[in-house]
């Protein structure tokens, strides 16, 4: 292996851990474990869950919106608390993830997320989003956080998934 | 490279071959070749097809349930008689795979599927199925085989689905 | 790391840069670039968009049939002045990829693919189409590109999709 041979691995590695970081992070979302979750971001991570048409056009308004750890927290526990993450079952599927490196350590990222949704008095599962994670990625004590997830989704919501994080 | 790179490089090569694997499995019972579709477990492999919610609730009854490869393949060969198998098409989406080795050289696997069903009087494709695997893996020959594979569905299935291989 | 871990790694890597040719596939669609989409092919590039039926029946007719980049250019063109192309978003899920490198030195690929649609008079999003590539890469340059790709699709296909490249 020369020196160009391990610079492909070094990003085939880095590619594998931000591929496990989302395997991780779709996990905690689906037994919905909201504590958990809100351990995937750095101590000033950024969340946002926005619409495609928004985001397109440069209008920042997002269904949720929350700077830093602590936001992102009371967010969980309220959803928790008021039991709107309730009967019903998520499942991530994440695919198409690119990776870049950045000079500054730093390591941008895009995947396509699909959730899908299982009511307890509905037999068929449905789509309930589609879209693309735009993220940036840093490392705190060696394990990669989340400085920044936008959650680009496709379709207008329905009300009842309007408070759910993906 | 040093020992830490190859440890990981080591682990990144499993997780490709577990990949492999089920993209393997996926498409043999998406081209309804049950006969090959037996050969993924072991002699002594263990499969299940249970709903997340009696696996949550510890409850071990399944749709499908076969100890050995005998009771997989009477089940296989019982589905081509009654041509249940029948006039449609199916087509697995997996992702968001992880891979943990054992001390005991076994190696724990999970991964999210997604069935697609196509019925040749409908003309949009419908989500069948969405679930886990949560799979052993054991090397037979060096090859690897199933151990166990757990497939926990999230919906309520469909009477018609009720004898289809996950 | 000897030579049996080389020839492994240089197929992981080959696996990693065929996946990322298909991540980029797809996000060239779905942001509705025809003209980038176009450059994934070589210049004698194949692509045609058949039915799964068609196919495994040995039936060449397919919706789509282009040969070389010419065709697929004009095919592109055509759908942009026509506006076809219109007031939708697609999203591309790809999965269940298998990689065999030739002796020639191409690349024999497969992967499933999922295309979901979200319409914007419609709330929620469906699943348009559902199948697998078949693809033979070749290398141009240094850099990737499809000197065959064939989409084969599940379903039967709705009108509005009849001309979308997959």
């Amino acid at each position: 292996m020369n020196t160009a041979s391990d610079a492909r691995l070094e990003a085939l590695l880095l590619h594998a851990e931000i591929d496990a970081f989302n395997t991780d992070y779709a996990e905690k979302l689906d037994r919905q474990d909201l504590l958990a979750w809100v351990e995937c971001f750095a101590e000033d991570g950024f969340y946002v869950v926005i619409s495609r048409e928004n985001f397109e056009r440069n209008q920042p308004v997002g269904l949720i919106y929350c700077e830093g750890r602590g936001m992102i927290a009371d967010r969980a526990f309220a959803l928790l608390k008021t039991a709107m993450f309730g009967p019903r079952y998520l499942r991530h599927m994440i695919s198409n993830l690119s990776v870049a490196s950045q000079p500054d350590g730093s390591v941008q990222a895009r995947a396509n997320f699909m959730v899908i949704e299982v009511l307890t008095d509905r037999p068929e599962p449905r789509v309930l989003q589609v879209g693309e994670y735009r993220d940036v990625f840093v490392r705190v004590d060696r394990a990669l956080k989340l400085k920044e997830r936008r959650c680009i989704y496709d379709n207008l919501l329905i009300p009842t998934a309007l408070c759910i994080p993906v």
